[in-house]
């Protein structure tokens, strides 16, 4: 039977402007999450918009966490890319430092780190990538925590992080249809996207307290993850999240940095 | 009377090739300095770079520092830049983080920050700049130590690193003439750089344990200074690095990392 | 005298975006003007933005031009930078090329070439830096028209367009006060923005017609151009260039792509 | 039975060197070559670089050509990126557009283009991304060569260049072994590389003569080319083209750039 979670992490990319190039409603999405995916500078981001969005992370209370990505500004890092595992390794290293330093400048601490876009969806088809990026976020830090997404693997993974020595926690998104294996429907299917706000925040809240999920065929499976990912990046996005907010309130679990519950 | 000094500490500008591209003869100079102030991938560097470098100068017992620079990549880092007093603290700020992210991966600790090419210069030439790079070097670590040029004005830049809150090293060049203000002489004049190995090494043995150095018009002048910069890009620097350090050993003057001798 | 002149041109900075950053209203503000400034990736732009603002440009009858800038991404091309005259040359033909494989690819031509930002200020300043960047202009296509800034100095920078053998056409700001020299009040000084878009539009006509303009402090002087910037980045600014339009075609001034009309 | 051809062009990737950082001996091999395939600043080559490579060639009679990469300046445009038809499309014709602009400016015309590293291999594996290629270089200048690597697909990509309204040449490489079906053995198996140079001219040689190749396993196949890829990135390299060279020229093959003999 899958424990009762009283409490839950949301988590929302956002610092993705860049020099002149605003993206994102970051000063409304923070407020309303308890974990920043905060871009470095390598797809999105630059070293003035990381210190402005750690200080805000810091200032709502909102664990700061690095978001690295593969080095394709113009491609957003949303287009994967033939990198070696050593280079994965250099390139989270790099930029977890980088961010971390803002975090240390502005007197916090780096709560996580979140591969971004195509790196993201890279790891999730071969875990050799999931354990490059633990390495090098370990070896930066092992206070670190990675976030990853967690369907069937999630014990995998989770002692891939406690073979490496770092924490892992498991991501649900909240607006994603799951197949009964636990993984995403591909957005290339009809569905995969789930747009209703109501049924969006109700999975949540079912992830949240039952660790369950309803599959997009109706069939329910057991799926735990410890941050819900929402997004900050439209008017809509925000509803979404508030939406989602007041169904947990209502239920009565609690919003926190992942930091503060994550099980070692 | 300045104080005689037994120790000395020789820096050189290392990791700054990139990618494809390879410059600069690291394996040669590395292990015949004492700290190497290592490209953070805006002027030079890259990620794979910076961590092959700094595993390099771990291994030789030699302190590693951070070389940011200005973000430009195609200019090298020579060009000045109209950047703000903000702009530079967090550019700063950003590749101290990361090249700290490689020296901790690695299993050692940064031991210094040394502003790069353009940087460097605007900051000699606007002492607000030496606080801006002060400041955000302090922010991410105190205990690093940065590197200025200290002319006339050593007090008031360690002055500026005590209210600060972190240790200021005064270089001083080997192969660069000095006006009697304790300047450097301009690149543009004649004189400007010292051809001659022997003098160069006896200016440098003079600097280090008399404080004091003969200028281009002949006064000489008290000029201290805890690091000498070398230069390790082509097998006539590296001969003069040999020459400094025979100079220097057979003086008993002691060669090491400028952590192990600064005064707080 | 000067001479009464019935056509006009608009001109407008567009293809600003770059990659998943959107910026500007181009579609919008291209229909309003008869000449486009378009990015060209250096400080702004990409590739996929550069070809769809080409095609938006000429589908209005939109004269396409190339706005070249400095190699600065992070600062939209807004920091001046210590670049050697050939290093402008070079950045400036690089950038004029890559625009005009766009124009020919999508059965068009390239119109004129504007310098941004930083680049258009230190041309302003020194202009040794208006001859490279015409140099470098006729060198890739004679035909091409430069637009500058001219005041006092019309007359000398037309010669130098004879000179070097390219048409140039001199550009009034139709939301910037003049100083009685005929060169721009810097926008640090208050009233440098003129923000009353009446006023704005009758001073654009009384240029487009009569050639002069009333400075800041209330005197009349002689200013001829043969192209107004506008800008297009924000709702009011759109409502300023459908004022200009509405103010220039009730009095009968045509507004027209500046190669239509420009004397050799 | 195969033409016999007493003419051949020699190419040469050029002009990689960027910034502070100088790479191949370009000084050298252009005078030994009739095409050079010059960087064009996404994966290598930057404004400068552009120019005094295409003046270089030039100035040896040698047909300057563009070697457009995948934006990846760090990865030296050998990975693979995940990039649509549309944005190989336009990053082919911004490249273009740019090295056309230097061959311009320096009285030339641009002969060729050549895709690069991944870019090429992702073409040689996907024939849609040749006739995007194709497609982007036709639409900037329909004059304009495109190299391709032909084997038993010769004839189809020949067709498409006439379909698209382009002439394509096709590329033998000079010290490469191949499979029987005209493909590259693949670098990963023993004996891809051939490192004999008197094999490799003479491979040259009946390649150029009889339009023959030996494969790996010892079968002779059919295989035209109207240009052979050398190399000039180090001092081995150039002994092999200067080998190759004499050997032709020892057999009255004469050497001259693809245009002047290419049929349409």
């Amino acid at each position: 039977m899958p424990r009762t979670q009283s409490t839950i992490d949301l988590n929302s990319d956002v610092g993705e402007s860049f020099g002149n190039y605003t993206i994102g409603l970051d000063e409304e999405v923070i407020p309303l999450v308890s974990s920043a995916n905060i871009a470095c500078g390598f797809h999105a981001g630059d070293p003035v918009v990381m210190r402005r969005t750690v200080r805000l992370a810091l200032d709502n209370g909102v664990g700061p966490g690095a978001h690295p990505g593969l080095p394709d500004l113009m491609g957003f890092g949303r287009r994967s890319m033939d990198v070696t595992l050593d280079e994965i390794r250099d390139y989270v290293a790099y930029q977890v430092g980088a961010l971390m330093a803002f975090a240390r400048a502005e007197g916090g601490g780096l709560q996580h780190v979140k591969p971004h876009g195509a790196l993201y969806n890279m790891a999730v088809a071969d875990p050799t990538i999931w354990q490059a990026v633990a390495e090098a976020t370990a070896s930066v830090d092992p206070d670190l925590i990675l976030f990853v997404l967690g369907g069937a693997n999630r014990d995998d993974l989770k002692a891939m992080g406690r073979r490496i020595g770092i924490r892992v926690a498991c991501e649900f998104f909240a607006d994603r249809a799951y197949n009964p294996d636990g993984s995403l429907v591909s957005r290339r299917e009809a569905g995969a996207v789930i747009k209703d706000h109501d049924l969006a925040a109700a999975r949540v809240l079912k992830m949240a307290t039952e660790g369950r999920v309803v599959c997009a065929g109706g069939e329910e499976i057991a799926l735990q993850g410890e941050t819900v990912c929402v997004h900050g990046d439209n008017p809509q996005a925000l509803a979404l999240v508030r939406r989602i907010r007041e169904t947990l309130a209502n239920a009565g679990v609690a919003i926190r940095p992942v930091a503060t519950f994550i099980e070692s």
